[in-house]
């Protein structure tokens, strides 16, 4: 989060906004969560009770991506464009990590990334709270 | 459209839906010509005006990538994923449109682009409807 | 691959170049493709064979869909970064085009796909070719 | 880079190695500070200058992010894609680094954002060595 809080200073018009730098920040590890344990459960010997968790995972990897990138351009920040997407972003957080969480138990990997999943969903839904949602 | 027909087809489970194939069509297609038009507009003399203009094309140049991406996905479909995902859209392609509309007079890469988005949003809202949302 | 010709004609500085419109278009159809067959291949019964296929699918989207955003930037284009790039992207879909071969006979999906990556493969070469790699 | 290493560890055949974790985590933050100048640099009021250096930030941007995706995976790792996708970003990141650098004494983002390409270039370079490009 320091990283992107010393990006989001350096902004010509960027005002420094917690809730922002923690939602860009979970967004981007939760894009690198998912990726990775879509590719971890592909490994296990035991694959059909995964399918459902590999594909929640490559979608919640392109949104939160995609979210992330979004939220961290600053010039021209339109708000009615950031509410409905951080809406999608916590949805795909929350499905994803209802499902990880079935095989938390089992797999760590699913256990890490249901845990990246939630931190997400709640950056998403404290920056909704912050920009008036 | 064909191509996307062509693949959505060969799922095992898939079933094909007019109203998808269009819809991922419309995303790949407005994302190209928003990456586009972000570019096309950093080349022009008068740049000022255009700022606003660059920073919406990218933003739905990034949310129409991810929503292609997870409408391929036809393998545990999830449609309290989608209808969220279909509204930030949707929205991205609005707000880009109008912007491109102020310029499409002056610039023909605003005004395909424009274009593109408009026929998006409507695939997007198309889709909406034939998944119930 | 007329979408992208007429977007690519709007830029101010613009060259239209048939080789660098195939490769866009080809790039956007093989991203498509492998993000289809990685998801039809996780809803086949047999998985276990079709692994290494879907984590190759994912790859070769990634690198096609990246590909296809810089090459249709044409403001400062840099044949130092386009050369590079396109290796990397023909040797991705030649890789995965070789995985999808081994499974044509029993999936179309993955039949497609690989015409998909073929065409993309020629496709990068093409454009290396025409800017003098 | 905690982070990282710890979901890689999770892998079911993935060893851990510094080198791919130290790159994964160098092409996210690349990624980040890229996207983030390219819209700092929209925002300044003296744009014409900065029209290169946006253009190569947006090809970083997309290079980094899906070299980070593809170095994430373990399944079936391909040494034959991952050495000329390293050698495309390496490039990338020098080439966006050369002219970030030229704006550094007068943009803080482009200082900051030279630093993350030049230490992606590197941590490019440090996988490729320990690959046996």
């Amino acid at each position: 989060m320091h990283h992107v809080t010393r990006m989001l200073e350096t902004h010509p018009r960027g005002t420094v906004n917690e809730a922002l730098a923690r939602c860009i920040e979970a967004c981007l590890a939760c894009g690198l969560a998912c990726t990775s344990c879509a590719d971890a459960c592909l490994a296990e010997e035991q694959l059909e009770p995964l399918v459902r968790c590999i594909r929640l995972n490559l979608d919640c990897a392109d949104v939160c991506l995609a979210t992330g990138r979004v939220l961290t351009r600053q010039t021209s920040f339109e708000p009615e464009l950031a509410r409905p997407l951080l809406d999608a972003c916590a949805q795909a957080c929350r499905i994803c990590a209802e499902e990880c969480e079935r095989h938390a138990d089992h797999h760590e990997h699913c256990r890490l990334c249901a845990e990246a999943c939630r931190r997400c969903e709640q950056a998403c839904e404290g920056l909704l709270s912050s920009i008036g949602a």
